[in-house]
Protein backbone atom coordinates (compact mmCIF):
# COMPACT_ATOMS: atom_id res chain seq x y z
CA UNK A 1 0.00 0.00 0.00
CA UNK A 2 1.76 3.31 -1.06
CA UNK A 3 2.28 6.08 1.56
CA UNK A 4 2.59 9.74 -0.13
CA UNK A 5 4.26 12.28 1.91
CA UNK A 6 5.73 12.78 4.67
CA UNK A 7 5.12 9.37 7.05
CA UNK A 8 2.26 10.82 10.19
CA UNK A 9 3.09 9.84 13.81
CA UNK A 10 2.00 7.43 15.33
CA UNK A 11 -0.57 9.25 17.22
CA UNK A 12 -1.80 10.92 13.83
CA UNK A 13 -1.96 7.32 12.26
CA UNK A 14 -4.17 5.72 14.95
CA UNK A 15 -6.72 8.53 14.90
CA UNK A 16 -6.47 8.25 10.47
CA UNK A 17 -7.55 4.11 11.30
CA UNK A 18 -9.94 5.10 13.83
CA UNK A 19 -11.92 8.07 11.37
CA UNK A 20 -11.65 5.27 8.57
CA UNK A 21 -13.27 2.50 10.69
CA UNK A 22 -15.94 4.73 12.10
CA UNK A 23 -16.53 5.69 8.38
CA UNK A 24 -16.75 2.01 7.12
CA UNK A 25 -18.70 0.79 10.47
CA UNK A 26 -21.08 2.83 9.79
CA UNK A 27 -21.51 2.63 6.28
CA UNK A 28 -21.66 -1.23 6.00
CA UNK A 29 -21.94 -2.41 9.39
CA UNK A 30 -19.97 -4.50 11.68
CA UNK A 31 -20.03 -7.75 10.18
CA UNK A 32 -19.11 -6.82 6.54
CA UNK A 33 -16.16 -4.32 7.77
CA UNK A 34 -12.81 -5.94 7.45
CA UNK A 35 -9.52 -4.91 8.36
CA UNK A 36 -8.20 -4.79 4.71
CA UNK A 37 -10.83 -2.07 4.10
CA UNK A 38 -9.97 0.03 6.91
CA UNK A 39 -7.03 -0.10 6.24
CA UNK A 40 -7.26 1.04 2.81
CA UNK A 41 -9.77 4.10 3.90
CA UNK A 42 -6.52 4.68 6.34
CA UNK A 43 -4.58 4.61 3.21
CA UNK A 44 -2.16 2.32 5.81
CA UNK A 45 -1.00 -1.05 5.60
CA UNK A 46 -3.54 -4.31 7.07
CA UNK A 47 -0.40 -5.09 9.05
CA UNK A 48 -0.60 -1.15 10.78
CA UNK A 49 -3.77 -1.52 11.88
CA UNK A 50 -3.23 -5.02 13.73
CA UNK A 51 -0.74 -3.61 15.51
CA UNK A 52 -2.34 -1.07 17.12
CA UNK A 53 -5.75 -2.46 17.25
CA UNK A 54 -4.68 -6.63 17.25
CA UNK A 55 -8.39 -7.18 15.49
CA UNK A 56 -11.39 -5.98 14.16
CA UNK A 57 -13.12 -5.88 17.56
CA UNK A 58 -10.66 -4.32 18.95
CA UNK A 59 -10.92 -1.19 16.45
CA UNK A 60 -14.42 -1.38 16.62
CA UNK A 61 -14.41 -0.84 20.62
CA UNK A 62 -11.70 2.07 19.84
CA UNK A 63 -14.17 3.45 17.44
CA UNK A 64 -17.12 3.21 19.22
CA UNK A 65 -15.50 4.53 23.17
CA UNK A 66 -16.95 0.66 24.18
CA UNK A 67 -16.39 0.25 27.81
CA UNK A 68 -14.88 -3.05 27.55
CA UNK A 69 -13.52 -5.68 26.06
CA UNK A 70 -16.28 -8.75 25.63
CA UNK A 71 -13.18 -10.93 24.09
CA UNK A 72 -11.06 -10.40 27.39
CA UNK A 73 -14.56 -9.83 29.73
CA UNK A 74 -17.32 -12.34 28.34
CA UNK A 75 -14.58 -15.28 29.32
CA UNK A 76 -13.61 -14.10 31.99
CA UNK A 77 -17.62 -13.98 33.61
CA UNK A 78 -18.23 -17.31 32.24
CA UNK A 79 -14.80 -19.11 33.84
CA UNK A 80 -16.35 -19.76 37.26
CA UNK A 81 -19.28 -21.77 35.49
CA UNK A 82 -22.93 -21.03 35.10
CA UNK A 83 -23.07 -20.87 39.19
CA UNK A 84 -23.93 -17.33 40.36
CA UNK A 85 -23.29 -16.18 36.80
CA UNK A 86 -26.08 -14.08 37.20
CA UNK A 87 -25.48 -12.06 39.94
CA UNK A 88 -21.55 -11.28 38.79
CA UNK A 89 -22.85 -10.63 35.04
CA UNK A 90 -25.17 -7.95 36.94
CA UNK A 91 -22.20 -6.92 38.87
CA UNK A 92 -20.09 -6.21 36.29
CA UNK A 93 -22.50 -4.70 34.29
CA UNK A 94 -23.66 -1.98 36.90
CA UNK A 95 -19.67 -1.30 37.80
CA UNK A 96 -18.83 -0.22 34.22
CA UNK A 97 -21.82 2.11 34.20
CA UNK A 98 -21.17 3.20 37.57
CA UNK A 99 -17.09 3.80 36.42
CA UNK A 100 -15.91 6.77 34.27
CA UNK A 101 -16.54 4.61 31.63
CA UNK A 102 -20.23 4.89 32.22
CA UNK A 103 -20.54 8.40 29.95
CA UNK A 104 -19.35 6.24 27.19
CA UNK A 105 -22.08 3.79 28.08
CA UNK A 106 -24.33 6.55 28.23
CA UNK A 107 -23.63 7.58 24.71
CA UNK A 108 -23.54 4.36 23.18
CA UNK A 109 -27.58 4.30 24.49
CA UNK A 110 -27.67 7.69 23.77
CA UNK A 111 -26.89 6.77 19.77
CA UNK A 112 -28.76 3.38 19.69
CA UNK A 113 -31.94 5.48 19.94
CA UNK A 114 -31.85 8.46 18.26
CA UNK A 115 -29.49 6.44 14.95
CA UNK A 116 -30.81 3.76 13.15
CA UNK A 117 -27.75 3.08 11.70
CA UNK A 118 -26.00 2.84 15.39
CA UNK A 119 -28.90 1.29 16.39
CA UNK A 120 -28.01 -1.66 13.53
CA UNK A 121 -24.13 -1.38 14.21
CA UNK A 122 -24.57 -1.81 18.08
CA UNK A 123 -26.70 -5.07 17.19
CA UNK A 124 -24.35 -6.48 15.31
CA UNK A 125 -22.06 -6.45 17.44
CA UNK A 126 -23.54 -7.32 20.37
CA UNK A 127 -24.84 -10.32 18.77
CA UNK A 128 -22.18 -11.64 17.90
CA UNK A 129 -19.17 -10.28 20.32
CA UNK A 130 -21.40 -10.18 23.87
CA UNK A 131 -24.53 -12.58 23.48
CA UNK A 132 -23.10 -15.12 21.32
CA UNK A 133 -19.82 -15.56 23.04
CA UNK A 134 -22.55 -16.12 26.25
CA UNK A 135 -24.56 -18.89 24.40
CA UNK A 136 -22.14 -20.62 23.19
CA UNK A 137 -20.84 -20.88 26.59
CA UNK A 138 -24.27 -22.16 27.63
CA UNK A 139 -24.91 -25.72 27.94
CA UNK A 140 -29.07 -25.51 27.37
CA UNK A 141 -31.26 -24.94 24.52
CA UNK A 142 -31.87 -21.47 22.84
CA UNK A 143 -28.99 -19.91 23.92
CA UNK A 144 -29.79 -16.97 21.56
CA UNK A 145 -32.63 -16.54 23.34
CA UNK A 146 -31.53 -16.97 27.27
CA UNK A 147 -28.69 -13.99 26.00
CA UNK A 148 -31.09 -11.77 24.89
CA UNK A 149 -33.26 -11.71 27.27
CA UNK A 150 -31.13 -11.35 29.88
CA UNK A 151 -29.31 -8.68 27.85
CA UNK A 152 -32.55 -7.07 27.95
CA UNK A 153 -32.81 -6.55 31.92
CA UNK A 154 -29.80 -5.30 31.49
CA UNK A 155 -30.06 -2.78 29.92
CA UNK A 156 -33.72 -2.12 30.92
CA UNK A 157 -31.74 -1.49 34.49
CA UNK A 158 -29.13 0.98 32.83
CA UNK A 159 -31.96 2.79 31.28
CA UNK A 160 -33.89 3.49 34.69
CA UNK A 161 -30.88 3.43 36.96
CA UNK A 162 -28.78 6.02 34.72
CA UNK A 163 -30.86 7.81 32.00
CA UNK A 164 -34.25 8.25 33.64
CA UNK A 165 -33.29 7.57 37.17
CA UNK A 166 -36.06 6.29 39.04
CA UNK A 167 -35.40 5.36 42.44
CA UNK A 168 -34.63 3.27 44.17
CA UNK A 169 -32.55 1.65 41.54
CA UNK A 170 -31.33 5.00 41.17
CA UNK A 171 -29.34 5.37 44.07
CA UNK A 172 -29.26 1.29 45.04
CA UNK A 173 -25.64 0.57 45.82
CA UNK A 174 -24.73 -2.24 43.31
CA UNK A 175 -24.38 -5.40 45.06
CA UNK A 176 -28.36 -5.04 46.16
CA UNK A 177 -29.39 -4.20 42.29
CA UNK A 178 -27.25 -7.10 41.52
CA UNK A 179 -29.48 -9.21 44.01
CA UNK A 180 -32.15 -8.04 42.58
CA UNK A 181 -31.66 -8.29 39.01
CA UNK A 182 -28.80 -11.42 39.50
CA UNK A 183 -32.07 -13.84 39.52
CA UNK A 184 -33.63 -12.99 36.76
CA UNK A 185 -30.37 -13.60 34.44
CA UNK A 186 -29.69 -16.50 36.41
CA UNK A 187 -33.29 -18.00 35.42
CA UNK A 188 -32.85 -16.62 31.81
CA UNK A 189 -29.50 -18.69 31.11
CA UNK A 190 -30.17 -21.57 33.10
CA UNK A 191 -33.74 -22.13 34.20
CA UNK A 192 -35.29 -25.29 31.29
CA UNK A 193 -38.37 -23.83 31.22
CA UNK A 194 -37.13 -20.25 30.94
CA UNK A 195 -37.19 -20.77 26.89
CA UNK A 196 -40.36 -22.60 27.02
CA UNK A 197 -43.80 -20.89 26.32
CA UNK B 1 -60.61 34.53 34.24
CA UNK B 2 -60.85 37.24 31.82
CA UNK B 3 -61.05 36.63 27.93
CA UNK B 4 -60.13 39.19 25.88
CA UNK B 5 -61.41 39.34 21.65
CA UNK B 6 -63.45 36.42 20.03
CA UNK B 7 -63.96 33.49 21.92
CA UNK B 8 -61.92 30.85 19.92
CA UNK B 9 -63.05 27.17 18.64
CA UNK B 10 -62.87 24.45 20.52
CA UNK B 11 -60.55 22.43 18.66
CA UNK B 12 -57.86 26.08 18.91
CA UNK B 13 -58.66 26.02 22.89
CA UNK B 14 -58.35 22.12 23.36
CA UNK B 15 -54.44 23.13 21.34
CA UNK B 16 -54.15 25.91 23.40
CA UNK B 17 -54.49 24.26 26.80
CA UNK B 18 -52.26 21.49 25.36
CA UNK B 19 -49.45 23.92 24.54
CA UNK B 20 -49.87 25.67 28.03
CA UNK B 21 -49.89 22.01 29.45
CA UNK B 22 -46.70 21.11 27.60
CA UNK B 23 -45.02 24.21 28.48
CA UNK B 24 -45.66 23.94 32.50
CA UNK B 25 -44.60 20.50 32.28
CA UNK B 26 -41.56 20.89 30.89
CA UNK B 27 -40.79 24.07 33.09
CA UNK B 28 -42.32 22.67 36.47
CA UNK B 29 -42.30 19.00 36.28
CA UNK B 30 -45.46 16.59 36.42
CA UNK B 31 -45.99 17.30 40.26
CA UNK B 32 -45.83 21.00 40.50
CA UNK B 33 -47.90 21.43 37.50
CA UNK B 34 -51.38 22.65 38.37
CA UNK B 35 -54.81 22.78 36.77
CA UNK B 36 -54.85 26.63 37.69
CA UNK B 37 -51.61 26.91 36.55
CA UNK B 38 -52.32 25.60 33.08
CA UNK B 39 -55.71 27.45 32.83
CA UNK B 40 -54.09 30.66 33.05
CA UNK B 41 -51.23 29.48 30.72
CA UNK B 42 -53.99 29.16 28.29
CA UNK B 43 -55.91 32.14 29.31
CA UNK B 44 -59.32 29.82 30.42
CA UNK B 45 -61.42 29.08 32.83
CA UNK B 46 -60.11 25.51 35.32
CA UNK B 47 -62.98 24.33 34.91
CA UNK B 48 -62.97 24.21 30.93
CA UNK B 49 -59.72 22.45 31.13
CA UNK B 50 -61.45 19.90 33.16
CA UNK B 51 -64.09 19.62 30.74
CA UNK B 52 -61.97 19.02 28.13
CA UNK B 53 -58.81 16.47 29.79
CA UNK B 54 -60.58 15.58 33.23
CA UNK B 55 -57.58 15.33 35.05
CA UNK B 56 -54.28 16.49 35.35
CA UNK B 57 -53.35 12.90 34.27
CA UNK B 58 -55.44 13.50 31.32
CA UNK B 59 -53.98 16.65 30.62
CA UNK B 60 -50.23 15.04 30.41
CA UNK B 61 -51.40 12.23 28.46
CA UNK B 62 -52.67 14.32 25.75
CA UNK B 63 -49.94 17.07 25.74
CA UNK B 64 -47.03 13.69 25.93
CA UNK B 65 -49.39 11.69 23.31
CA UNK B 66 -48.95 9.07 26.03
CA UNK B 67 -50.04 5.72 24.63
CA UNK B 68 -52.30 4.67 27.21
CA UNK B 69 -54.33 5.78 30.44
CA UNK B 70 -52.98 4.78 33.77
CA UNK B 71 -55.36 5.89 35.77
CA UNK B 72 -57.68 3.03 33.36
CA UNK B 73 -55.13 0.58 32.35
CA UNK B 74 -53.92 -0.11 35.80
CA UNK B 75 -55.93 -1.21 38.14
CA UNK B 76 -57.83 -3.60 34.96
CA UNK B 77 -54.67 -5.04 34.98
CA UNK B 78 -54.47 -5.64 39.01
CA UNK B 79 -58.09 -6.72 39.33
CA UNK B 80 -58.00 -10.13 38.57
CA UNK B 81 -55.49 -10.69 41.24
CA UNK B 82 -51.76 -11.13 41.61
CA UNK B 83 -52.26 -15.13 39.87
CA UNK B 84 -50.91 -14.39 36.59
CA UNK B 85 -50.05 -10.33 36.48
CA UNK B 86 -46.69 -10.82 35.25
CA UNK B 87 -47.74 -12.45 32.44
CA UNK B 88 -50.78 -9.82 31.75
CA UNK B 89 -48.43 -7.12 32.62
CA UNK B 90 -45.67 -8.22 30.13
CA UNK B 91 -48.66 -8.95 27.18
CA UNK B 92 -50.78 -5.23 27.78
CA UNK B 93 -47.05 -3.29 27.30
CA UNK B 94 -46.34 -5.64 24.31
CA UNK B 95 -49.85 -4.95 22.98
CA UNK B 96 -49.30 -1.58 22.97
CA UNK B 97 -46.11 -1.30 21.64
CA UNK B 98 -47.04 -3.43 18.78
CA UNK B 99 -50.19 -1.18 17.81
CA UNK B 100 -49.99 2.21 16.09
CA UNK B 101 -49.17 3.62 19.39
CA UNK B 102 -45.73 2.02 19.66
CA UNK B 103 -44.50 4.86 17.31
CA UNK B 104 -45.30 7.34 20.33
CA UNK B 105 -44.10 5.35 22.74
CA UNK B 106 -40.44 5.16 20.58
CA UNK B 107 -40.93 8.93 20.45
CA UNK B 108 -41.01 8.88 24.33
CA UNK B 109 -38.26 7.03 24.92
CA UNK B 110 -36.31 8.90 22.55
CA UNK B 111 -37.03 12.10 24.10
CA UNK B 112 -36.36 10.39 27.32
CA UNK B 113 -32.92 9.48 26.31
CA UNK B 114 -32.08 13.12 24.45
CA UNK B 115 -33.59 15.39 27.24
CA UNK B 116 -32.73 15.17 31.06
CA UNK B 117 -36.01 17.49 31.82
CA UNK B 118 -38.31 14.99 29.28
CA UNK B 119 -36.44 12.18 31.61
CA UNK B 120 -37.36 13.82 35.09
CA UNK B 121 -41.36 14.97 33.72
CA UNK B 122 -41.99 11.07 32.45
CA UNK B 123 -39.77 9.75 35.71
CA UNK B 124 -42.32 11.55 37.83
CA UNK B 125 -45.56 10.37 35.83
CA UNK B 126 -44.43 7.00 35.88
CA UNK B 127 -43.30 6.72 39.20
CA UNK B 128 -47.08 8.78 40.64
CA UNK B 129 -49.52 7.42 37.89
CA UNK B 130 -47.93 3.75 37.01
CA UNK B 131 -45.75 2.54 39.93
CA UNK B 132 -47.58 3.82 42.71
CA UNK B 133 -50.76 2.58 41.33
CA UNK B 134 -49.41 -1.10 40.93
CA UNK B 135 -47.27 -0.82 44.49
CA UNK B 136 -50.30 0.23 46.22
CA UNK B 137 -51.93 -2.80 44.86
CA UNK B 138 -48.72 -5.30 46.26
CA UNK B 139 -49.72 -7.00 49.41
CA UNK B 140 -45.63 -7.47 50.21
CA UNK B 141 -43.36 -4.86 51.82
CA UNK B 142 -40.72 -2.96 49.35
CA UNK B 143 -43.42 -2.35 46.90
CA UNK B 144 -41.52 0.90 44.76
CA UNK B 145 -38.53 -1.42 44.03
CA UNK B 146 -40.90 -4.41 43.13
CA UNK B 147 -42.43 -1.71 40.60
CA UNK B 148 -39.59 -0.37 39.13
CA UNK B 149 -37.68 -3.76 38.66
CA UNK B 150 -40.67 -4.84 36.69
CA UNK B 151 -40.66 -1.66 34.52
CA UNK B 152 -36.78 -1.80 34.22
CA UNK B 153 -37.69 -5.64 32.27
CA UNK B 154 -40.47 -4.14 30.95
CA UNK B 155 -38.51 -1.02 28.70
CA UNK B 156 -35.26 -3.73 28.34
CA UNK B 157 -37.45 -5.57 26.46
CA UNK B 158 -38.59 -2.47 24.58
CA UNK B 159 -35.33 -1.02 23.41
CA UNK B 160 -33.90 -4.46 22.81
CA UNK B 161 -37.01 -5.93 20.68
CA UNK B 162 -38.42 -2.37 19.42
CA UNK B 163 -35.10 -0.16 19.09
CA UNK B 164 -31.91 -1.82 18.73
CA UNK B 165 -33.87 -4.79 17.27
CA UNK B 166 -31.97 -7.54 18.28
CA UNK B 167 -32.98 -11.49 17.36
CA UNK B 168 -34.87 -13.15 18.59
CA UNK B 169 -36.36 -10.77 20.61
CA UNK B 170 -37.37 -8.19 17.88
CA UNK B 171 -39.63 -11.17 15.43
CA UNK B 172 -40.98 -13.23 18.49
CA UNK B 173 -44.43 -13.17 18.77
CA UNK B 174 -46.07 -11.10 21.82
CA UNK B 175 -47.19 -14.77 23.48
CA UNK B 176 -44.21 -15.67 23.10
CA UNK B 177 -42.00 -12.86 24.64
CA UNK B 178 -45.24 -12.41 27.30
CA UNK B 179 -44.53 -16.07 28.64
CA UNK B 180 -40.41 -15.61 28.39
CA UNK B 181 -40.49 -12.38 30.45
CA UNK B 182 -43.70 -12.82 32.64
CA UNK B 183 -42.48 -15.21 35.22
CA UNK B 184 -39.78 -12.27 36.15
CA UNK B 185 -42.75 -9.63 36.77
CA UNK B 186 -44.12 -12.35 38.83
CA UNK B 187 -41.22 -12.72 40.32
CA UNK B 188 -40.63 -9.34 41.68
CA UNK B 189 -44.59 -8.77 42.19
CA UNK B 190 -44.99 -10.91 44.63
CA UNK B 191 -41.62 -13.14 45.91
CA UNK B 192 -41.10 -12.49 49.18
CA UNK B 193 -37.48 -13.17 48.43
CA UNK B 194 -36.89 -10.80 45.59
CA UNK B 195 -36.47 -7.48 47.43
CA UNK B 196 -34.26 -9.17 50.22
CA UNK B 197 -30.00 -8.76 49.19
Amino acid sequence: MARTGRRPGPGRTREKILAAARSQFAKSGFESTTIRGIAAGAHVDPKLVLHYFESKEGIFQAAMDFPFDPAQAIPELLRPGLDGLGVRLARFFIDIWDSPAGVRAHAIVRSMVTSESAAALMRDFVSREILARVAQALELDHPQVRASLAASQLIGLAMLRYVVKVEPLASAPPAKLAAWIGPTLQRYFTDPHATRP
